[in-house]
């Protein structure tokens, strides 16, 4: 019977990223209204600084997961679902602040980053500046549930960071551990928005753990994908520096599943080729091609379409409406963008 | 009638520093024991750079202050005291992590500061850790009124830091805009420490705001002080970098004061003193000279010392008790320590 209906969800997954916009394009404004107003300080730098990140865009990925799910949970009278995507975007926000900073990239958004623009002071203050709007936003919600989740998936995702930086030029780690930084780093945030969005639309508990694990999928797919794009992307349309994880000698699995492939010889090539001080577009063209031949970067990405295909068999408890197919679309965008 | 009792409050207040820690022994070892809880982690960078941060000791002013309010409102049984001591001390944990990375200090309580050790990756991702930790256990007490006011607090600290950043080697600053800064940067945290322990005691709305206001007053003391010492203190005893808001062209009341008391020939000096690059310890010793003469170091400290009395007649409608003699000599201890 599950199978069989998430057969049929996986047929009527088919709008395109557009259309999604289209269809939450009336909430995601008022979303970036109270965006703008949460930007709002006597400190100047920190309206200079959010609405420039917000200027260079971004896809609201959390704020429209949080909305569409929230509206599958037959959601339809008011304004919560707007308050706390708001909520999580504030401390997505505040994430990219510092982790521009943690990582000293020069790229955000396809623009110079903050810290590269404004020092790394005022990114690591700003970034404080909205992680507390976010709360602020949160105590005036006065629903311990989502209080609760946020702080908790906060915390993760600080410890996600923590975890991933001790895994620089470290080839011990394993894919199980690599698994666990980006469950936290990542996913945690992105299933609390689905989750929000069951709690805000008073959904049953199972629907409620259903859009969780959903997210959590998601979130995880997304992580994966963005760590192949590093290896792969495009700068224009990935917006991110290229090759930073590889720069920053950082573990990911294009590499991890390279260096558990790779015979006891290249093993030791791997390791010159990430840790050493060469020219870095030589060493990282070396390193893709090596990804290329063991199947590493397919390896990444079969299992970020695993994770999406379980995420989507998730929502099967769901009915059928735009919504659900919407979400269920944003879930393949996920891994469809610019491999 | 108000008068005469500020009269006798400010007599009883005589318990000496140590008198005072006695007082709270028990209740501060609580805190610790919470606060070591609250550093574990899978992440072992976490509880090693919140060991480290804690084995250098700190007053734990926040706490103390939390636990004497809590006290003089007649809280006696339970430990929301403690867990809400715990909730202001993490915060102003993750302050400090990220104040050292923006002032790019190198010794913090005596000690190398943790991003000097560490870097200042760590330092940022930790800092998080500690934010999003405290606003978890802020969640566990499902106290709205304290989620709002230590996340109210919390958005002004990060308000007034940014606002700090604007001014440094800005000598158009006010007294009256320096005033705005410590009050938002140091002040606001301290209020609400001191207004929580009002609302565990569930003191009346009177006792409640002049324990805030008390606990205002106190903060901009402490402040002024902290801005004196920079310029006056012993590095041993003050636990810090000193010169290190010189260093950084941060304006502080006592260069602001200097600086409107010259006359215009000596202004272009002390702006030269402070924007030029030459030989810092020289530098810094003539502008101290120049302050000294001025009187400017005394005008800083002065106007602490009138914080400080103005917050203990703040006190006066509380009923006599060694926790309120306690509180009141902590606010004495503000201004008399180290100068």
């Amino acid at each position: 019977m599950q199978t069989c209906q998430a057969t049929i969800k996986e047929t009527i997954a088919s709008m395109t990223f557009d259309e999604t916009c289209a269809l939450v394009r009336e909430d995601m404004e008022k979303v970036e209204e109270v965006l703008s107003r949460s930007f709002q300080s006597d400190a100047l730098l920190i309206p200079t600084i959010t609405s420039y990140l917000n200027g260079a865009g971004g896809k609201r990925l959390r704020p429209m997961l949080l909305v569409l799910s929230s509206k599958i949970s037959g959601y339809s009278n008011g304004n919560r679902h707007i308050l706390n995507s708001c909520i999580v975007e504030l401390i997505h926000a505040a994430t990219l602040l510092h982790d521009d900073v943690v990582d000293e990239a020069h790229i955000r958004r396809g623009n110079p980053s903050a810290n590269r623009k404004w020092g790394n002071e005022a990114s690591v203050l700003v970034g404080d500046f909205l992680f507390s709007k976010s709360f602020l936003l949160l105590a005036s919600e006065e629903n311990s549930k989502i209080t609760k989740s946020v702080s908790a998936a906060s915390k993760e995702l600080a410890e996600g960071e923590v975890l991933g930086l001790a895994t620089k030029g470290n080839f011990d780690i394993s894919e199980d551990e690599y698994m666990e930084i980006i469950y936290k780093k990542t996913a945690s945030l992105i299933s609390v928005s689905c989750r929000i969005g069951a709690i805000v639309g008073n959904a049953s508990q199972e629907k409620e753990r259903a859009l969780a694990d959903f997210g959590l999928k998601v979130g995880i797919a997304f992580q994966l994908v963005d760590d192949v794009l590093d290896y792969t992307g495009n700068q224009k349309s990935f917006g991110k520096t290229i090759g930073l994880d590889f720069q920053k000698k950082k573990m990911t699995l294009p590499l991890i599943n390279l260096f558990q492939k790779a015979p006891a010889k290249e093993k030791k090539k791997i390791e010159e080729l990430v840790l050493s001080n060469g020219d870095m577009s030589c060493r990282l063209k070396t390193l893709v091609d090596m990804m290329k031949h063991y199947d590493s970067i397919n390896y990444a990405l079969d299992k970020a379409r695993n994770y999406v295909a379980e995420a989507k068999k998730e929502l099967v408890v769901f009915d059928e409406s735009p919504s659900l197919t919407a979400i269920l679309s944003l879930a393949d965008y996920v891994v469809s963008r610019d491999i």
